[in-house]
């Protein structure tokens, strides 16, 4: 058996379709987990991306998304220059197993042969090496027919993940074992027994199989999506793959398959792996000062312990908190209790119902050309600095009801407004009238910062009309 | 004995000085406790003078502060149309004691025979006809020569305040009483023990007595401080009222005068007082939910127990907590343990030591005609939104350095800039040129908003130059 050999038909696919409401106030529903930058300066999704591709090349990687999160995911792979992997969008928010399915329908038709790797695009990995020699160990047992999950040592009794049972070895030297039962989210007491145990490991959520295989125990044990996806082809268009969609089971891949299948195997990975659950496992994966604090961002405390703090730009300052995790954003303050951090979820829940705009949309706002951040609004108007990156452009459009006054701060602008062109350097100004097609750019070498006062009775995004873009978005024929 | 015949011949005293720091963020260096509206819409300095007006009207009151906070405390006797009340400023931040000797010695020389009430600024008081009726009952006692001091039944053993001993009944009602003894802040102790004895009341700090009485305790117990004020006269300038303050020592009137006089009498009150000394104080001053958590602002929460949530426009979301105080403003917010919430006093002096911005000013900053808040800032320039009430002006003003792009966005706007006047009304902008007298006027009868965009290489407020001003701020002789 050759690694190379074997790896050339090792196709993988990420699923980033969560929400991860979790990690609210700094995930949003228009900036869900998997585009955080929890960890450092790089997004989950990237992370996810970067750690596999010294296996799986761009060319045989594709993620797959629900369509409300098209443009936010598609904006990360733009952002890291990853737009060759092809975005595949779910019309409705199914579980893994209608994902799963997808991605292996459609490597299925151009590569019959190959095995295929799922990977969760949220998670953190922090031994990257020996995670790779691990997938490879599970590559060769997908080549013996298995399907292959990897399970992770336990560390404490946790009750919020699924766990895998190891029953007969599968090779000489004890890294890979039969499955021998799956267990969904257990009591208390069980997963403590699972802890002495030894033989428990956490499901992953990562899988491994030959296309061949995963489609024969689609067949076997989840038929009614089998036989929905069989009817894929794949110059659908998402009307038909709205059809295929319509009445899907939402089930788990895990529930659906590795529970029932009797071809299950685990790999346990030793690699330092976390799901970044929630807010308090952030608090685990940072370095804590002597009193078990994390502080990020501009945050001053005086005798606090075992506490989380994360600010952006504003300053949170703190004093005698125990256990405590506090999470500032530009526009919102979270504040709870760690032991409570799961429940973060339903208190997004409430804000929901209570129409919160604070779940739906950061200040800031990333397009392809850079940023925009409100930075005020009132009756009549809203103030906006926008952020233009060096060559870029935004669309040409117009605005039906607004208009616009852009004062230049920083760097230089190319403002087109009508029919005319003008050079704005720091400290110019232009009117933008509404109906009138405008354009504006950077042509410079540094970013391009202006301020803009928009003014008008409607002021919402949607009053735009875009007739020529740089990037994916649509546009509208000019008059 | 007849109430009016006496109360014509009472003044009062205001003791403004006090920083409140223990009421940061909302309290800052340029914006202190007693300007704050804590407990509804008016501020404490504006309770104060209020609360004693049918007793103490206008013409016979004084605040006293220190030069620094002049501004502040100018622009809140204005903003209640109190600027009739004369502001007398000490050079130096002392104590007390050297308040109280300035306030007798200028009331002493136009009405000798006169008393004087001192009340601090910022201070709650539920029930004011009663604490008016206590006042009253000073008043007689000061006729007979006595020193009175106000005591509040204590509810809890307090240790961080004084205490009066109530020795020998001075009236047959019980209602006042020869003082026995005063006693400095109490170890927990003794503090229970004076719970239990009943005969010990808070010290409130408000004073009561003839004016030739107090000045000649001071020249018995504090001559180094009667020997200065002595030398005090009418038409003393800032510089003379510098030296006078240059070496007075820093002493408190209960400690210089009231712990030795023999002549000092206790009246306690029953009103339902409050020093409001921190945000603990404020949570037990507003009404709790069945949780015991006091919300106000912008707060969902869930689960918490016995909390304070104080915002302002920002959303803080709050999940599990127990005992905890959390207070937001737009660029700053405070989270802190109930119990420790005296410590934020200490907590700002890191804040101060680490020179954060936070601890001088609030991105809002009100002025006589209105007000800006900060909006945006950036290398360069600075963003401001500007609201000028009805019928009032900035004054006329120019900038060295930078310019300034103003945008009408609500209102109407009479700009003048150079020697031009211009009438603009919301989406009309102007620009305004370095070293380019111009002035802001709202002629209209709505608030008039605009969205001011700065720039160039200084953006502090002290290049300005005042050349007219509708108010009473200093202004330059044009060239």
């Amino acid at each position: 058996m050759n690694a190379s050999g074997e790896t050339t038909s090792l196709f993988g696919v990420i699923l980033a379709g969560g929400v991860g409401a979790r990690f609210w106030p700094l995930s949003r529903a228009a900036y869900p987990k998997q585009v955080l930058r929890l960890l450092g300066t790089e997004s989950m999704l990237h992370a996810t991306i970067r750690r596999i591709l010294p296996l799986i090349p761009a060319e045989r990687l594709a993620v797959v998304t629900n369509a409300e999160q098209a443009d936010v995911i598609r904006l990360d792979l733009h952002h890291y220059n990853l737009t060759d992997i092809p975005l595949w969008l779910e019309p409705q928010r199914k579980n893994t197993a209608a994902a799963v399915a997808l991605a292996a329908c459609r490597f299925y038709s151009c590569s019959p042969d190959a095995c295929l790797a799922v990977f969760p695009a949220d998670h953190y990995i922090q031994d990257e090496p020996a995670f790779l020699m691990g997938l490879l160990q599970g590559l060769r047992l997908a080549h013996r027919g298995y399907l292959v999950t990897f399970g992770i040592q336990p560390t404490r009794p946790e009750t919020g993940y699924g766990y895998i049972k190891a029953g007969e070895p599968l090779d000489a030297n004890g890294t890979s074992f039969q499955s021998a039962a799956f267990i969904e989210k257990p009591d208390l007491n069980r997963a403590q027994a699972f802890l002495q145990a030894g033989s428990y490991y956490w499901n992953s959520g990562i899988f491994l199989f030959r296309l061949p295989d995963i489609l024969q125990a689609l067949q076997n044990f989840l038929p009614e999506i089998y036989q929905k996806f069989a009817q894929l082809k794949d110059d659908d268009t998402p009307a038909r793959l709205g059809e295929i969609y319509q009445d899907l089971p939402d089930i788990s891949l895990d529930h659906g398959i590795m529970e029932k299948a009797p071809n299950v195997a685990v790999v346990p990975l030793n690699v330092g792996w976390s799901d970044v659950g929630s807010w308090g496992a952030l608090h685990d994966l940072f370095p804590q000062d002597g009193r078990g604090n994390v502080q990020l961002g501009r945050t001053i405390d005086q005798g606090s312990r075992d506490c989380l703090f994360f600010t952006q730009d504003r300053l949170v300052a703190t004093l005698g908190l125990d256990n405590i995790i506090v999470v500032d954003t530009p526009d919102a303050t979270l504040v709870c209790h760690r032991q409570q951090a799961q429940q973060v979820k339903d208190l997004v829940r409430m804000l929901e119902e209570k129409d919160c705009v604070e779940t739906k949309q950061h200040l800031t706002v990333e397009r392809p050309w850079g940023s925009y951040t409100v930075k005020d609004s009132g009756p009549g108007y809203k103030v906006k600095q926008v952020v233009v990156a060096p060559g870029k452009r935004l669309s040409l459009q117009l605005h039906n009801i607004r208009a616009e006054h852009w004062v230049v701060v920083q760097g230089t602008a190319l403002a087109t407004v009508g029919k005319q062109q003008h050079r704005l350097a720091a400290n110019e100004s232009i009117y933008v009238p509404p109906q009138t097609a405008h354009r504006l750019e950077n042509p410079g070498t540094d970013p391009l910062v202006i301020i803009e006062v928009q003014t008008g009775p409607y002021l919402e995004e949607d009053d735009i009309v875009r007739l020529e873009d740089d990037f994916w978005r649509e546009v509208t024929a000019a008059n």
